[in-house]
């Protein structure tokens, strides 16, 4: 992996251009794009047009925006103005928007190279896209962000859009052992996204916490969050280490299918925190954890009817358009959705409403919740995206949740979970940034 | 004018079927849409398939819903499967999104006749599209829902979907002299209508109070509100008629711009209610209602500032596309939004809470909220389509509101409004449908 934020001191002075970045990035994804297969689509030329612009301002001394020559890739359900959006679906094969999402428009605004569209399953639900885990190509990088995570692991890019509304950034950043993060439900914009999903957010999978944070929060200042969210708020440079005075220990539904090696890495984990002094409290020692715990318990259950009410459309025009043009899995899907009721879906989000104010409760005695990224190191195959059972609690809740690469199972990557209070992303980012440089310090 | 729910019995009995109804309107379309010109693109071959089909199940005693057998128009920022989606503007002139919005794939479930697309303003925000009052062809039928209002009043329709974000479904409403009706806000699946605004909402231009809420209530129980919201709620059909014990009139910024006449239209229907037995507070009696005018006063002002950065997107991607195919209005919109950063929006939102919480304590108080629908009879031109100034307040607030065909002014229609309050759609039905026979059998 490849962050972004460090080079900035060099392009500063001189020293490098992003057109030498650019380059690096090219030679790396000629080299390992044939196996991996990040991409759907890409255009190397505009990409370095784009970074000989940038370079240009950096000589100026004239950068947009931290992000400025960052060469980034976008999940192919969100809308590109010279490439066309797939939505992994045969459907939308070759389809132009002619437009650029919101957060696309952004990017280029902030000077970002787009390199080019990213692998994603069939339109972000579990239907694989063919992308191999470059730690191990036998494996899958995860879904739906597939794309998105395997170009990142792999060092093609330093950063790049993805979405997620069960586990789609948290799950495939551990698997790659890349950083992920979901912001906040509303946090950034989602026009001309394909995921109209309530509790879907548009996020990042970076190289590394900086880039992560630089990437979202230019979006959010020129294209703000969901109309009526007030977006991603904080500072414009990463916020700070700061070191939390308790933490919530979650296993959530995920800890009884986690492997025995994953749960001795995340039991380490919390003993190297314990060690540098945090608190930690969990369901065996406090009545509120238990009470969270209780509520999340519920969050696949809720996210499922939830989720599944909102898919009627648009997979039911689809349908009609052409049946065969949706795998099984979606149709079953739509054949599920078509049995729920109106009254199903008000009760699935009452059941939310609820959960989210358990939850909530947890701020007045932790500063945020740890558990696992994923079961364990990324499955055998390609068939399945993985179980994405530690992620969804974030995605119902609606808080923010990152996936930090510091942990190891089956000598593969695996993700810590960090997981914040809704529309405070940025004291979440000061959390994870004191954990990864505190963790780094106490490994052998 | 020509409702529809009028027709249900004899459709049942065989005395009559939605195939004759929909040659009926086609006679209509033929004598009125050259002069009016309502539609941007119709397909009676398809409507008069869907008509046989609905026909069939009403002989064989299967209806699949009340508007079974209805014809409508989309407005054309909505999308449909079968004909194109051009939104006022040369930059989607012929666009084919191939599929049907989530309101449309709904409305074909229950069986309504889709006979086109109506003319909407660039975008739905002020250019006008060309379409004329049928009341009087100098004169605008309002906007942006244009074509909806302009064919429901001239008999060529029984209900048409249209959207409001400032005033597009009231002021059209008054000025064309049928029901105009906008949902709280979220409680109509937006999913493929081109109007991502917070404070945006689907609703109907309607014959009858009747056919507005069974075209509403058939959507929302097959595609349910926007995602994360419960969507419409109440009974299958039209609420019966309810009298209030106290209505709040509201004069809003609009009062000091409303015409003498149209005042004193107002005035004689507000004595007619208190003569009926209905308790009037007004703010020159009643301090709470004297602090919703205050809060509402702000409401140009907030949702100019709200519009303006959510319409920063799309527009800014249109205008990389092409920027000669914007109007002048729609630039000079952009370079309104593009100098707002997004601290400007976060105040606005914060304003927005507080003018609705502030409106919410009118709950306690009165039944519902009175006040026009516009400032007067349609204007003279069609370089305008009016002032949306009575409109505003409502949709800033996101509750229901109503336009009530049952004054005049100049000889041309004027509506008068209720408001009601967020979610509470069915109760503001029940005192609708009572003003409305009440205010007939007091007339002369």
């Amino acid at each position: 992996m490849w962050p972004f934020h460090t080079e900035l001191a060099s392009f500063a002075s001189g020293k490098d251009s992003p057109s030498d970045f650019l380059e690096s990035c090219i030679a790396c994804i000629k080299e390992h794009e044939p196996e991996v297969g990040a991409f759907v689509h890409m255009d190397l030329d505009a990409a370095r047009e784009a970074a000989a612009r940038s370079s240009a301002r950096w000589k100026d001394g004239k950068p947009l925006s931290k992000i400025d020559g960052m060469p980034v890739g976008i999940k192919d359900i969100v809308e590109t103005i010279d490439m066309p959006t797939q939505m992994g679906s045969p459907l939308y094969q070759g389809w132009q928007s002619g437009r650029d999402a919101a957060t696309v428009a952004a990017l280029r605004e902030a000077g970002a190279v787009i390199v080019g569209k990213t692998v994603t399953t069939e339109f972000a639900a579990t239907f694989p896209g063919g992308t191999r885990n470059p730690w191990d190509k036998t494996r899958t990088p995860g879904g739906s962000s597939s794309g998105s995570a395997a170009a990142v692991a792999a060092g093609m890019l330093p950063a790049a859009l993805g979405t997620q509304v069960v586990g789609s950034i948290i799950r495939p950043a551990s698997f790659c052992g890349c950083v992920g993060f979901k912001p906040s439900v509303g946090a950034i914009n989602r026009g001309g996204s394909h995921d109209a999903f309530s509790q879907s957010c548009d996020g990042v999978l970076a190289a590394s916490l900086e880039d992560a944070w630089h990437f979202c929060w230019v979006i959010a200042q020129r294209a703000g969050g969901d109309p009526g969210y007030p977006g991603l708020a904080g500072p414009e440079t990463c916020p700070n280490a700061r070191q939390p005075l308790t933490l919530a220990v979650l296993e959530t539904a995920g800890w009884e299918l986690a492997s025995a090696s994953a749960k001795a890495a995340f039991e380490a984990v919390t003993e190297q925190l314990r060690d540098a002094g945090v608190a930690i409290v969990s369901a065996s020692n406090n009545y509120v954890v238990e009470e969270v715990e209780r509520e999340i318990d519920k969050a696949r259950s809720i996210t499922d009817r939830v989720n599944a009410w909102e898919a009627r459309w648009p997979l039911n025009t689809y349908r009609s358009k052409n049946a065969s043009g949706l795998s099984k899995i979606m149709l079953d899907r739509l054949a599920l959705a078509e049995s729920m009721r109106i009254e199903d879906y008000r009760r699935a989000l009452i059941e939310r409403s609820r959960a989210r104010a358990g939850y909530a409760k947890l701020a007045g005695l932790a500063d945020a919740a740890i558990t696992l990224s994923a079961t364990g190191a990324a499955p055998v195959g390609l068939a399945s995206t993985g179980n994405p059972i530690f992620a969804v609690a974030g995605s119902m809740l609606g808080i923010p949740a990152i996936s930090l690469p510091v942990m190891e199972d089956e000598g593969l990557p695996l993700g810590l979970q960090l997981m914040g209070f809704e529309q405070q992303d940025a004291p979440l980012f000061a959390i994870a940034v004191w954990m990864r440089d505190s963790l780094a310090e106490r490994k052998v």
